[in-house]
């Protein structure tokens, strides 16, 4: 598969996120061609800051390979990591992450002035692809804070 | 209690993570001038790089405050932070964090270019305090690679 159709894989994930209630991020790990987990942000569900999609699929990823060490896998994020989620990849080894929308505020794969994924100041480095599929989750995402933005208006009307 | 005595019970944590092979770090949360939790890095026993003292505090706040949200919550852990755990910090709302060594090379709470947890381009800002007892929480980390470096190389010669 291309990084474009393991990146619509993931882009299902950030829809469940999304039909949940929670902020639609959503990420698959591959490891020789294969996907071996999938998750997605349940950050509201699971009352945790730490249940990024990012953070639920390296302890899928620690369950399935039984190591701390994760340098034979890959992970498609729809959104750039931010540095929890790239410096968790960082400590963990991850061989790749490819991401969907860039975040030029709190992305910390290089969108941001703080790179923690490909840094040479790190005790790991992993290689970066950015932007595939950008538009596709972008959207998701500006489509989920609109519906918030709107639903919240209403109940304002509704309680005048 | 002062800064210096929270730290010395986190320094307690770090030395029970020394005990069991573990890098050295502890880290205790306080609310309301009370230790609500205590912890320490069990990276190696969990097979995970998620498993910071830092980050399994969080786990342990989340738990006990019911929320993602932990912005009456001190935590002080006896080595600065890594970009992970500035950043699940700064993703948890933490108020405010207490360090002792600090790590110029992977230390996210000032001592390194990457500033995560008081950083102003971050959605959220974590008060910190730095070099809190810095001198035992890097003797017991110097300690611990000495002893592993003299264990090996007595393997090396058992093994001649």
């Amino acid at each position: 598969m291309t990084d474009i159709e393991y990146m619509q894989v993931a882009l299902l994930e950030a829809e469940k996120a999304a039909a949940a209630g929670e902020v639609p991020v959503g990420a698959i790990a591959v490891i020789d061609d294969e996907i071996v987990a999938k998750s997605f942000n349940l950050m509201e569900q699971k009352k945790s800051a730490l249940a990024h999609a990012e953070i639920l699929i390296i302890q899928e990823l620690n369950r399935i390979v039984g190591d701390w060490r994760l340098d034979m896998a890959t992970i498609y994020v729809t959104k750039e990591p931010c540095p929890m989620c790239a410096g968790a990849m960082v400590n963990s080894h991850i061989k790749k992450v490819v991401f969907g929308m860039a975040d030029n505020r709190s992305g910390a794969c290089g969108s941001s002035p703080h790179n923690i994924a490909d840094n040479p100041d790190m005790l790991w480095q992993i290689e970066v692809v950015p932007r595939i599929l950008e538009d596709e989750c972008t959207m998701l995402f500006k489509q989920f804070f609109k519906k918030i933005r709107e639903e919240k208006q209403k109940q304002k009307k509704d309680n005048l």
